[in-house]
């Protein structure tokens, strides 16, 4: 049977790939609305090297699961991504400020 | 700072106590509707018997955090819950089965 739901700990730590199917790495965490209980964004964090991760929100609309990979297919590429908000391992970004004037297009859809 | 934003992991595991202040188990995870990525509803796992749990469901207004208890407050009394759907360790619960006519106050948001 079709749902139209999905356990959060069904999204978490799956994988998600780009529009041009490279591997950007997996959802960490949905970030809430406390108020509306909305998506306003998951965030991936990518695969690594040395140890180290970038962690990069994306907005939930563009997020596509693909029931053969068992993976997400992002409406993006790593390199769009990577011209918006991005937080290395261990940084204090504050995820949830909105005074911040992100205007990326895969940021914050509350 | 004051967030707007909670990340779905920590909501995830923490306790919810009852309007009348008893401990009514904890947050299970969290049903996501998959076209708006709206919370439909948490799941509460209950303490449970014998190694046994039930599992209900409570809307996302219906939670509210109490950062003294590090614990959601739900506005609805065990008893309360127990009037609405609720499954049992190992049911074939269809959760997102919107055809269901549950007409209970705390189920179902979207």
């Amino acid at each position: 049977m079709s749902h139209t739901l999905v356990p959060s700990d069904r999204v978490e730590h799956v994988n998600v790939y780009g529009r041009n199917g490279t591997k950007l790495g997996s959802i960490e965490r949905l970030m809430l609305d406390k108020l509306t209980g909305t998506v306003a964004y998951a965030v991936i964090k990518t695969g690594g090297m040395l140890s180290t991760h970038h962690h990069y929100p994306i907005k939930w609309s563009a997020l596509k699961y693909d029931p053969e990979r068992l993976a997400y297919e992002a409406e993006a590429t790593l390199e769009e991504l990577q011209t918006g908000p991005c937080e290395f391992d261990g940084d204090e970004f504050d995820w949830g400020d909105r005074s911040r004037s992100y205007t990326h297009p895969n940021y914050w859809a509350v």
